[in-house]
């Protein structure tokens, strides 16, 4: 990364001449003085604006023209510090903090600006003193990365990782996992490891733990608590349960959706509560359907990706399901219209496909809800040509079902109707 | 349609017996007895039972055994009554009812037992007699079709109208339409005629209006009421605001969203309040943040539907985007995760997509709040290949936008950028 990224003309001239470059620690007087950072820029840069940090984790943009000083304190930041060795409470139940990456483990490079993966999950457990006090916590990397690169091999690692522990000693397991596709790797892993004896839950934050506002703390005592108190097994995710820094909501690991972009609390359990609220030292059971899962622990820790989410919409192009079928798609997930529709266009692509012997599930973009195909004459004539109505499962989630599915077992219908972690509700 | 449609086995034989078929009005005794319709049954049935239709507007299903009596009443019930002719009030305003179909124009087929589009406007008119008392409503009847087959096309035959329109005595037009793609036409119609001078509001109903649960009265005498009372124009979606017979919600036409299959009130403004609440003879503006309109009506009523809607998940297949190029698409909405992410392995079909001066934009399938790129790497090098981040557009707006752009402009990317009907929000 240069270190006048993004900065050009006029800027650039001025940061040359004061001897700074992005990543600086400097004293800068406008209207006042504060402390900040040197930001990078980026693309569609003017060249009359400094942008700089300030220690809130506001970026502020100063006009050169508005600057009336500025002035070196110190160079780019050491990158890490080192974490504190850790305690041991022989009284204490003992959990692994298994980390895969993400905003949780990691913290801004004050050089690009960005949030990079940095943090070991021993010093993560570190900088949150708390959690000695309540658990022995062992700490391993599996993998950094953020959750947009995790792959369904990484799943498979994951899955492998956690199935080796399913004797161990552990109370529990919480995975330091980017929020990003935290959803997909929960629902795979509720399925590959239906009826794991210890809670598995899935932790992430929303804010890097070097802001003021991050979430990271609260999501890791919360999910500890959960871990120690829960008295249940299955797969969850911890995030926060509204914008204040009190509760932590745990969500089953197969309803769950990242439903806004920022939030600390983004995560939501679809038409219904979390499972449980960690409130303070109660943990609140807040599931009042049934919750399914298997008595035996069987791992099944196979996938075959050779699935598709189709998201139907006026104007959508049947050619680019029949492109699915030239590649070889073995699954094809719809997210339908409504109860459960596309239009008819898509009918000659769709008895292609079952001629194909490829499995046609339907799902609803409306997310909340449940498909129902027998109430209109466009539901009725997709289940005529084979399309499965999937009842209430979350689009996603029977997209990693049925991937995962088709990696284990042989029929491929009558498993993706069966309820395995509760991706089906009352 | 079949006389048994759905039957076999002893069922099949039950009903030759009693020289019964679907669609009959029959009374039924099993531990009471009721009148009821008998229901077609659908894929998978057993042989054992016999679905029938109470007034409540239930299905129920009967094993054989619990059937101790059953007697034919009626044949299939006529499947239209005529309406009734409107009488003018000179003192009333003037509304045209645009009927395009939908579960709102619709009732349930006896003979099939799914629901078909069937009245005209001026039926459903006359079957909502409080809307003569507050309006003279003409009806018309543009084109009858669910939702579900609604194409580019259809909008651009509904904004063609309703230009025609502009000029006319008409305080307002309502536009009865089906509710699956409700938000894609509304959004189309609020870019293409975007300062428009009249409210358009677009109405449909959950379910049909023949249902006791029916909530087509209430949406219509709410957008009604919106219309006369709301000195707005522009173009909104008027539904239920809860799961009571009480407010109507008016959202804005680019900013509401299908969030659930089922619910009267499953329509929401995303993020934000609806923009106007119908409560009795109140017209309560909600909308907070500034309302964006073009203050010179020209309409731009051209579409070019070569867009694709692209959602990134764990194991998604580049060559999905592949052939989207060889297919000649010229813009890519995509529905990334989190802030506006995709994977690594999306980025070698993103550089050349850009090569080919394919116009790429980022939205979030998080849907509600910001795409921002600028805070991971993952979104600054998305940013850097050229990837145009659209705020907090919904996926599904951006995706017509673009079409409408394509249609109309030259310069893709200042268009999407800019702010045509609120389909930004602060």
């Amino acid at each position: 990364m240069s270190e006048y990224r993004g900065y050009n003309g006029k800027v650039l001239e001025f940061l040359k001449q004061n001897k700074l470059k992005v990543g600086d620690t400097i004293k800068i007087t406008t209207d006042s003085e504060q402390t900040a950072t040197i930001m990078p820029r980026y693309e569609h840069s003017d060249d009359t604006h400094l942008v700089v940090k300030f220690k809130s984790g506001y970026n502020v943009g100063f006009g050169l023209d508005k600057i009336k000083k500025i002035e070196y304190l110190s160079g780019v930041e050491s990158s890490q510090e080192s974490g504190k060795p850790i305690s041991y409470d022989p009284a204490l139940p003992k959990i692994l903090l298994l980390s895969t990456g993400g905003t949780i483990a990691s913290r801004i490079d004050y050089r690009t600006g960005s949030v990079t993966p940095a943090l070991n999950a021993q010093e993560l457990n570190a900088s949150v003193p708390e959690l000695a006090e309540i658990a022995n916590i062992d700490a391993e990397v599996l993998f950094s990365e953020y959750s947009e690169n995790i792959t369904p091999e990484h799943w498979i690692k994951i899955a492998q990782k956690l199935d080796s522990l399913a004797k161990s000693e552990y109370a529990g397991i919480l995975v330091a996992h980017g929020t990003d596709t935290m959803q997909y790797t929960a629902a795979f892993l509720s399925f590959a490891l239906a009826g794991f004896p210890k809670p598995i839950v899935l932790v992430g934050s929303q804010r890097s733990s070097d802001r003021p506002s991050s979430d990271a703390a609260l999501n890791l005592i919360g999910a500890t608590k959960f871990i120690i108190k829960c008295k249940t097994s299955g797969v969850f995710v911890a995030m926060h349960n509204s914008e204040n820094d009190d509760d932590t909501a745990c969500h089953l690991g197969t309803r769950v959706r990242k439903n806004h972009t920022s939030k600390r609390n983004a995560f939501e359990t679809v038409g219904a509560k979390p499972a449980f609220i960690i409130s303070g030292e109660n943990v609140v059971q807040n599931f009042s359907g049934k919750y399914y899962t298997q008595k035996d622990y069987t791992p099944k820790i196979k996938i075959d990706p050779k699935v598709a989410l189709v998201k139907y919409h006026p104007g959508y192009d049947p050619k680019q399901v029949e492109y699915l079928l030239e590649l070889g798609y073995k699954a094809i997930i719809f997210e339908g219209t409504g109860l459960g529709h596309v239009g008819k266009s898509m009918y000659d692509i769709i008895k292609k496909a079952k001629e194909q012997n490829v499995f046609l599930g339907m799902t609803s973009q409306c997310l909340d809800g449940q498909v129902n195909m027998a109430i209109y004459e466009s539901g009725r004539d997709l289940m005529h040509f084979g399309i499965i109505p999937l009842s209430n499962m979350i689009p996603e989630i029977a997209l990693v079902k049925a991937m995962w599915v088709l990696g284990n077992d042989a029929n491929i219908k009558e498993v993706m109707l069966k309820n395995i972690a509760s991706e089906f509700t009352e």
